[in-house]
């Protein structure tokens, strides 16, 4: 334990490194010509069978190629997907894209701004708002994907400029929304609209309210009453990696990064008892949409599927000890192409760290304080991602006794948008600040669960905690309390379309029918226990449910095919939704059996978003989290094995204590010494000599 | 910061001291003789009016009385309920409480395993099972509430007294639960009855797999890669203390402890830039039940109301440093009497600590990486309970940023039942181990929530996340996106009976109509937003439903009264329901007004338990938690003082990094030395140099 390792060859599910992007790169270049953009170049995932056999037979089995997802775009606006392979350079697929229109690169992004300060249009807008000509370094733009306007249609690669005006270099712009929105042709790098609303917004004229140092001490300075809390592993951490995979308490797994999805965990393990049993083949989350709640024109446009249109790789922060993560930290870097055809890196777009979790478990037999407590520990491994205005922290939270809990939490600062003084918000937004309308939106997200649950043939079910049928006074229910665990099959891709009930306290199990545990005979099982379901708001028809169909429902639940990872189809930016790409293309007519087969879970979480000023200039953290828990897989408490803090047992207590195990952290304090009638003794201090008075050990 | 003081005199809020306990006792036997049983000796609370008045103008108004609240069991088991004023002792209350059944103390539940031990009709059926005579000191029993059994009423006091055996001194016992179950009576001390199923199930043969050290260490021992993980703070916390009065991050507030409800907050402010703003007048879990789902009898009687009926407090942990927390700890006791009227103390029952919160805030501009992290911080008002067999570990954690997170952890062992080797369980439970059927169970509490929010005058609205209702297409909603979040006043206490709605992501809002916010001109409000709301599964009628009528729905609202704390009643043990008691007493016909006036709401959350092997034998902790969340009490983020890690603005980073603010922790170390392609640089040492493809900080 405690080691990392760096290996020589790449794991099959390791992303490109940089010589493989530059090798990719080459190789294209090579063929068709200097002149393109690179949108990406990425690991093309080995096939799913190949794979399987290699990781069960490394010594004999072969080992998959490494390919490179490679999609350009060449002079006059033409995209092509190809495929290189790497270990023999060579394009084994080049194939156009006709009017599709691939991921939005940061570089892409940062380009609008400048031109749209430079466009007349632009600047007679600004002046119409109250910006002096003079002024337009102060004037910004959030460019974003123009979602889908049916005015322009898929085959132009269009972006809108969401426009801010900054009075002072260091001022939040966010403050100062602009009016109009000017709409950014891509190919031509021009303006070629400008969405103007009837109801003019000038700038906002209110004082600005900023998070930065020097706003703070102006205002008053910081608080002065925090002290220090040292987190510290000085005998190192209870993780080893080698290469991109780790091991930690039992699990084993590989973390790759791709553009789109940043984080992407692959064959997930646990050593139960030194039986290594495989649990999910791939953890990620696959997509995400937010969209706005504003039905005036142009807002209907705000609906961002981040990951399908900027990538939460790309996207990614760079980490830093002590200010992201707190303690012993791993980091591991992400490696992509530039626009140009050259390479760069993230530094450390991924921290891997264990906390304390708090009491994993403790009992007190109430007759002679016989106690057991142990302390329980978490691994986390996250990355940060930053989506213009919104910061998005997402963890994998891997915890001793089996559970993985994903937990995304929301930072950074709203979408705003200008209002005038005495104006009505409809309901669909809030003011935030004076002249600052945030608008309604939700967070959704997709969390794709490749399911592997003691081999590849899963089915998954659907548990209704429900009361028993019959009657109150009937012999059967006589006192009415009866009740259980309702479950019903999901035999099909149609059956398997399925939303979250509350009433019932819903949970999905995916389970392998195969494998039956010892003592209770229920399928072995992963459960997802996820409480912040929620209903996607855009109505059945509209824009953004035909975009992001995945998230129509809680759960979706397809067979595996190889490339189908992302539920919103593969080139995201100005799909029209028409028809409905990724997921309902799989499902199709939910016919499809998906019953003692290889599996693929898609489920829609997330958070209804409506602002508050306490979210503004900049948002308190806002977590959610899921579960992924064991359910008959094991045959039992799987983390007694973990070292107690205290222990004793009835016979100890009886000798005096002779035999108490005694492990407390020796570290932890008394907050005060100058306190009667407190005290901080250790475990082993207190007599626990069995009367039934003094209580707790 | 960082200071205790002891106050000589007591808070009327602080429970009643060892001293005022002792005079209590001696009053009351000096008036009613020392032939008494104490069941409570408490604070009788401050009435609300005088108690407002008190801490309006502290050096003005009359401090309010110190009063004990005592209940009694005198000779014939006539139950008694008293008030004793404490400075000039005296008895000013003094009333029969005829056929109730006060709370069942700690010392009266030891009893019941001696006498079951030497019943002859117990030995007799230990016989049967298969048990020998000679080991009826290897029988233990964990001794219940009857709840309620309409053969037996509420006129005498009974327990009933679920049977175990140990064939080693240290097993587990409730690997080897037995069938029957033996009815006690208190007054006689005696069996009065046992409860002998049809068809019987003989003692369980099955090997032990016990969870102490020694069975670990027979097992293989301790997994011994886990290093150290040291949380110290070497400069003290941040929190102060006066007497139980506690001030951190602008919060302010006084912990109570209760024999019932464990920790009561009270008087919960929050000081917005100078001006404390008064939250909640207290806060506190009111009550809980644990409704059991096998509908054969008896088991209808488990469904321990385990505060009415036990008592949170008296079942509180001795809590241990770096056992039950790490870091830097204050601890306060609890004071109770003894049923034969001397006093017990509870030492370190109340833990209190701070927590690293992970980010608080983070935002990134994607133009130049200039950026902000402030990290967070969290205060932890912890206590544990042991109810027979389980543990609830109960947190009150506030926030930084004016959050209240109650959270509960479950951890202890299963409630179990026999079962034989080819027995079905229905599906009212699970084979968790071999001859061991653990049955289906909610644990549902009552957080009682006395509203404060801004002033006494409040009302409590529903707020439902819906679409816009015109239709996709029209001039309203041409686009469908449009959607808002639906406000519902609860007029009266009938139309405030109100259920979860997963659908709508419900949340409550406690708002003062009064008082506006600044910019959002909404109402300051404290949402309660819980996802852990859930459906009470007995049936309406049955058993449970009419003893604790306060968990058939997710939330009441009822107008404030004096002595209105615990929603199943005053007196709960062997309560049949008929009429039901609190909540449906004090609503009535529902059609009191709640609007604008001072309101406490009651919300059930809690969780639906299907147990499975992995619970067994001793369960790993399962957290359930929700929010108290201010929305429009701000008039912006007010977390914005609390100093950052590392904050770098456009102007610093055009200016080569010149007052740049690096704060982060040097503590935080990487992992692994080793490692190329890793680097732990703090943000300072990255360039920031603005360009777009550097990404972070
Ligand atoms: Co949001
Ligand atoms: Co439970």
């Amino acid at each position: 334990m405690g080691a990392a390792t760096v290996t020589d060859t790449p794991h099959p599910f390791d992303p490109l490194s940089l010589d493989e992007i530059e090798t990719a790169i080459a190789v294209v270049r090579k063929a068709h010509g200097i002149d393109l953009y690179f949108n990406v170049v990425a690991l093309h995932e080995p096939r799913k069978a190949e794979m399987t056999a290699w990781l069960a037979a490394p010594e004999s089995a072969p080992r998959p190629q490494r390919i490179a997802d490679v999609v350009v775009i060449a002079p006059g606006n033409k995209v092509f997907d190809g495929l290189v392979t790497l270990d023999e350079p060579k394009i084994i697929k080049w194939e156009l894209a006709d009017g599709e229109q691939p991921i939005i690169t940061m570089e892409e992004l940062q380009l609008v701004e400048h031109i749209v300060r430079k466009d007349p249009k632009v600047i007679e807008q600004c002046v119409i708002s109250g910006i002096s000509v003079d002024d337009m370094d102060k004037v910004f733009c959030d460019p974003w994907t123009i979602g889908y306007d049916e005015r322009f249609g898929s085959s132009v690669r269009l972006q809108q400029a969401l426009m801010y005006y900054r009075p002072h270099i260091d001022t939040c712009q966010y403050q100062y929304p602009l009016d109009f929105c000017p709409i950014y042709d891509a190919d031509k790098m021009e303006i070629i609209a400008i969405d103007i609303p009837e109801v003019r917004r000038p700038l906002s004229t209110a004082p600005a309210v900023d998070y930065h140092p020097a706003a703070v001490e102006a205002r008053g300075g910081y608080r002065n009453n925090l002290k220090p809390i040292n987190i510290s592993q000085p005998e190192g951490v209870s993780f080893s990696v080698t290469g991109r995979e780790i091991e930690w308490q039992n699990w084993k797994f590989h973390i790759g990064f791709s553009y789109r999805e940043g984080i992407v965990l692959n064959n997930i393990t646990f050593n139960d008892k030194g039986n290594v049993r495989p649990i999910f083949y791939r953890l990620s989350l696959a997509e995400m949409v937010v969209p706005y709640g504003n039905p005036e024109h142009p807002h209907q446009r705000k609906h961002a599927l981040d990951q399908g249109e900027y990538g939460a790789g790309y996207m990614a922060n760079s980490l830093s000890l002590g200010c992201d993560c707190k303690g012993a930290i791993h980091y591991l870097d992400a490696h992509f192409p530039t626009r140009n055809g050259q390479s760069r890196t993230i530094k450390n777009a991924i921290c891997i760290h264990e906390e304390d979790a708090g009491i994993l478990f403790k009992h007190t037999d109430f007759r002679d304080d016989s106690v057991i407590v142990t302390r329980g520990r978490k691994l986390i491994v996250q990355q940060i991602f930053t989506a213009a205005n919104y910061e998005y922290v997402v963890a994998w939270v891997f915890h001793q006794d089996g559970t993985i809990q994903p937990e995304i939490k929301l930072t950074g600062i709203l979408n705003t948008y200008a209002m005038n003084a005495d104006e009505d918000t409809h309901g669909w937004g809030t003011q935030v600040f004076p002249g600052v309308n945030a608008h309604n939106h939700q967070h959704l997200f997709c969390l794709r669960v490749d399911a592997n649950v003691d081999g590849p043939d899963n089915t998954v079910f659907v548990n209704d905690a429900v009361p028993g049928e019959a009657a109150v006074g009937s012999p059967e229910n006589y006192y009415g309390n009866a009740f259980y665990s309702k479950r019903t099959k999901l035999a099909t891709t149609g059956e398997a379309i399925t939303d979250y009930n509350g009433a019932t306290s819903r949970t999905w199990e995916i389970c392998n029918p195969n494998k039956l545990n010892p003592y209770s005979k229920k399928p072995v099982s992963y459960k997802l226990v996820s409480r912040e379901a929620l209903t996607m708001l855009p109505k059945e028809g509209s824009l953004v449910w035909k975009r992001a169909a995945f998230a129509r429902h809680a759960v979706h639940v397809t067979k595996y095919r190889d490339d189908q990872l992302w539920p919103a189809g593969r080139h995201v930016p100005q799909t029209s939704g028409e028809p409905s790409k990724g997921l309902p293309e799989w499902i199709g007519d939910g016919s499809e059996s998906i019953d003692n087969t290889d599996v693929v879970l898609w489920h829609t979480f997330g958070v209804t978003h409506f602002p508050s000023p306490e979210d503004f200039p900049i948002m308190p953290a806002e977590p959610m989290t899921l579960l992924l828990r064991p359910r008959n897989f094991f045959a039992g408490n799987p983390v007694m094995d973990v070292p107690p803090s205290y222990a004793s047992t009835p016979s100890q207590l009886l000798a005096q204590g002779s035999g108490v195990l005694d492990a407390a952290d020796k570290i932890s304090k008394l907050a005060f010494s100058n306190v009667n009638g407190s005290n901080g003794d250790s475990c082993c201090a207190t007599d626990g000599n069995g009367n039934g008075v003094s209580n707790g050990h």
